[in-house]
């Protein structure tokens, strides 16, 4: 599939099929999240696919009740958890090295959207999943002190690709040389 | 290009060429990263695009002296800024919803990435710079109160892609169903 042909098309899924997904497709949507950049190289992420259902079914309840990609957990046949090392990314002799603090959130990111394109080039959704309690998927999924779960998705196929989400225009995110100033007038 | 080889084959460029981007290329890649998700589709990014050799050469001098993309402000014809609104994304009721804080970071880096994918689709290179001086680039680029310069990029042509950076393998980085338990043994 071609690169904007995807970024044009994905949608965030939020309902799934049982379906299983082949291995080796699974490896190569992983494989396009380990070739993500991130800060200095540091690679601070882990990636835990959750297969087994029981394990599925409680990170589903770290989501509030109303989460509409609740029942998403359950229904995919995987669900990927980001975790992340802290104070790494974005450091420099053990201090912030910016006025952004950690990048671990950054550099995750980089890699769950180079993992959501791929999956989508497969015909797989995916849904970047974070607000759910933290405190209880690090539990759950056993993650060290120091390590953080950033983000989860399913994965799996599903029937009809929900419709697009309005984005703003160009013209209102888009500036010339200083914030403020329109770039297309 | 395929997606999976605009991944496969990016790499972060350092050293450009002077030559003009298209316009209608730029707003091709531009709008790859319009079209990023992110929390609950906030959208708090924009993106200043600095055409200006003065105010690029000031962006320059937020680097620091060894930075090896300093040159690169100077040599692209173009420096794309990402500024981002905090306080908005992961936010609910002014509350920060997760324990991961501030999600800008996450936000801007999915639309960062698409830009860069896009960018290199069009033969053109781009690095994520993330170790400058952020108060000094907010100044110059005259940001408001409550926002920040998460990112910037040279974008342009270059002559000779560089050598991939080594990864991790993913033995390395896939664990399955909790964190510790290899997922390729």
């Amino acid at each position: 599939m071609e690169l904007l042909t995807a970024i044009r098309e994905r949608r965030s899924v939020r309902k799934y099929k049982s379906k299983p997904v082949p291995e080796e497709i699974l490896m190569e949507i992983l494989d396009a999240a380990r070739l993500a950049p991130s800060w200095n190289n540091t690679q601070v992420w882990r990636f835990i696919v959750v297969k087994d259902q029981g394990t599925k079914a409680k990170l589903s309840e770290t989501l509030r009740p109303t989460n509409p990609a609740k029942a998403a957990y359950l229904d995919a046949p995987i669900v990927i958890c980001a975790a992340a090392q802290r104070g790494l990314s974005g450091f420099y002799k053990g201090e912030a090295a910016t006025n952004r603090g950690d990048w671990f959130m950054f550099d995750t990111a980089l890699a769950m959207e180079h993992l959501a394109l791929a999956a989508w080039q497969f015909g797989l959704g995916t849904v970047h999943v974070g607000l759910f309690d933290g405190t209880k998927a690090e539990e759950i999924l056993k993650v060290p002190e120091g390590y953080s779960i950033v983000s989860m998705t399913p994965l799996g196929y599903f029937d009809t690709p929900p419709d697009a989400k309005p984005r703003k225009p160009l013209q209102e995110i888009l500036y010339l040389n200083t914030y403020g100033e329109s770039y297309i007038k």
